[in-house]
């Protein structure tokens, strides 16, 4: 029986559709199946005694307040403490210039809400994070997709791809999500420099930045663009840079932050305003308690432990047995590297084999602003322990070594 | 210095304004200013202890799941525990017809945003939640505003509204904000069944449903609706019904839920996902342990208690001491009241002199959607400690007693 409601969408609706990465993992739900599709921190380093002694200190001195209702822009503490994060990379920053958001998928959303204008262009990495480009279809945009390497989005395509006109470029420099690329120091500085050059803003999303395993931090785009774009010693540039508390705390408080000009935040907290009022209360003051004294430091670096061991499980093993033909990237950090298969292999036809085999990955056709892609997929290194990640590439290494052999 | 973001924003933000009602109380931080401006509860009933054990029970025992990421639709046993309160008002849900959404704005943004094209209508009760409007602008919608007397809308009148060939009716039955009435039985009947006859469904928004102090619980329209739209004794009806834990357990969780046939909930989740994955998963578990064991229906005897009292305060010092020319509601629960000067008296102009007063209102034109009611005034009596009640009520009384002799 239909309602009335059902004769009565808006436009925007017909451009929705449920992702298929949700779809697909709906599927990997049957605990026999070692499932590298989910993009979760592992559990093991959630620090559950920290929130916990934060919950009862917060409840315990200032329960009216934690329970009440908060301004919009966010627990002014919370974002202080942002802005000592921050100014320790050398940019310059106010609680102006922060916004406290509900995940960073509702910074990407409300991004599109106050910029996307129907059949703007946006620039995409190519692949590029799925959720981005679910939270952008909504407003009716398309996509200039960039092909990468390992060392990410190539320089010298991003400036045809200015030449188009894009409202923004979107760009996930450290370990991205899905590729496990990272972004070269000259591409940085070549990226910022082209955007001033057409005047294009960027959006640097940054949800892994810290989970680096080899190498040295390298300038967030949103550094290298203060160097020549601030007032009065405060950001007023060219970049909107998005972090969040999801993979060095817990993806289950939803506490992430936006950095923008101060003109864009204040935008931005009339979106939040009417869309939810505000991230809750307690959530910002727990996050605040657990790493106001410095404990997400020191945390860090037991993520890293972690993540490492298993990212080098992971490569090892398919060293080992994955077949001649196939590639691999190998992330410097992260949670996610990404398979290619030879070009006439479809990961998405091959996944319905692997469930049966018990393992599984996301098609990296998802991640596709403009299809392709079907010869690839992401797999998650940070979720699984380090002998069910052997376990579960060696499965899935012979299912392929079997199909290379017959194809 | 302007950025790039600054010529960039979307054609939407043009209809953006902060609040009124922000703007004006940012004017209320002084703590000398008794300020019955905000909607807020009252701190002193948080359950913050059972809040507390809650946090504690669910850290140690479900860690793990309570602080990773969650499906869209919401932590499943406390949407069974909304099915179970919802089943107590006979009618019928399943897990299926339920979204726990941030709060109720949230659910106002995601319906504006399934349901408004640039330019539809949408009936709205005269005055009506400010909230309501914010979120709904943002999406392009007009407005065709109903009267009101103390029994709610005027039915007379909804009947010509829906000739126009509205997207949807919002209404809120239960000592509405911001006028504190509620819509008599007759007219609940009534409401429903032109929204039948004329095929317009109906937003039924409830945050206060609880709060009653004097007279009978009297049932919802998704209730009198459901009566003819079932289907397999599931909700396949006519309302969407929004309510929240923020009036019972605390507004800074921000968790709330919707019900609604099921195939509108399948295009809520896809809405959600795009805008902010789930709600924060902590926040759910800890709701579902503070009210799985009924300590919400205890609870609340506490609530109506505290705001009766407070409630009787206010009506008491106005039919004291404000003066003849000046009326009010009588609501019977929930969080506001209504004032209404004389015709020539506008509310806003006075808000200045009772700031210097220390005294704070929010103006009523705010809540009216087409414009008026520039004579009206919401107030506020769930906050402020009766004896504050008392004094800044008189302090206003006071006031409006110099002025309407001046009129």
């Amino acid at each position: 029986m239909q309602t009335p409601w059902e004769y009565r969408y808006a436009h925007r609706t017909q451009k929705m559709k449920s992702s298929v990465i949700r779809e697909l993992l709906k599927l990997t739900e049957d605990p026999a199946i070692i499932s590298f599709g989910g993009g979760l921190p592992a559990p093991d380093v959630f620090p559950v005694k920290e929130i916990q002694a934060a919950c009862t200190h917060v409840l315990e001195h200032d329960g009216a307040q934690a329970l009440q209702y908060g301004t919009t822009e966010g627990y002014l503490p919370l974002r202080e403490m942002i802005c000592r994060h921050t100014v320790r990379y050398s940019v310059e920053v106010k609680p102006e210039n922060v916004l406290i958001t509900s995940g960073s998928q509702q910074a990407l959303d409300f991004i599109g809400r106050l910029f996307v204008n129907r059949g703007d262009y946006i620039v995409v990495e190519n692949p590029t994070y799925m959720g981005a480009l679910q939270a952008w279809n909504a407003y009716g945009a398309q996509y200039i997709t960039v092909p990468m390497d390992e060392d990410g989005m190539i320089v010298d395509e991003l400036e045809k791809a200015l030449r188009i006109g894009p409202k923004f470029i979107y760009i996930l420099p450290n370990f991205q999500n899905p590729s496990g690329a990272t972004l070269s120091l000259e591409r940085r500085q070549r990226i910022v420099e082209l955007a001033d050059k057409y005047g294009v803003p960027i959006v640097e999303d940054d949800p892994y930045g810290q989970l680096r395993y080899d190498g040295d931090h390298l300038p967030s785009l949103v550094y290298l663009d203060s160097k020549f774009r601030c007032d009065d010693g405060c950001y007023t540039g060219n970049v909107i840079y998005l972090s969040t508390f999801s993979k060095l705390l817990s993806p289950g408080l939803r506490v992430a932050w936006v950095i923008a000009p101060e003109q864009v935040i204040k935008k931005l907290v009339q979106t939040k305003q009417a869309a939810d009022l505000h991230t809750a209360t307690f959530n910002q003051i727990v996050a605040y308690e657990v790493g106001k004294g410095g404990f997400l430091n020191e945390h860090v670096k037991v993520i890293r432990r972690v993540y490492k061991e298993r990212r080098d499980m992971m490569l090892e093993t398919m060293e080992e047995i994955w077949p001649a033909g196939t590639s691999w990237t190998k992330p410097l950090g992260g949670m996610f590297l990404w398979g290619v298969l030879p070009p006439s292999m479809d990961a998405a036809e091959i996944f319905k084999t692997a469930l049966s085999r018990k393992v599984a990955y996301v098609p990296g056709s998802a991640f596709h602003a403009n299809g392709g892609g079907n010869n690839t997929m992401r797999l998650n290194f940070s979720y699984c322990q380090p002998e069910m990640i052997r376990e579960g590439m060696t499965r899935l290494g012979l299912l392929l070594r079997e199909l290379v052999v017959a194809n």
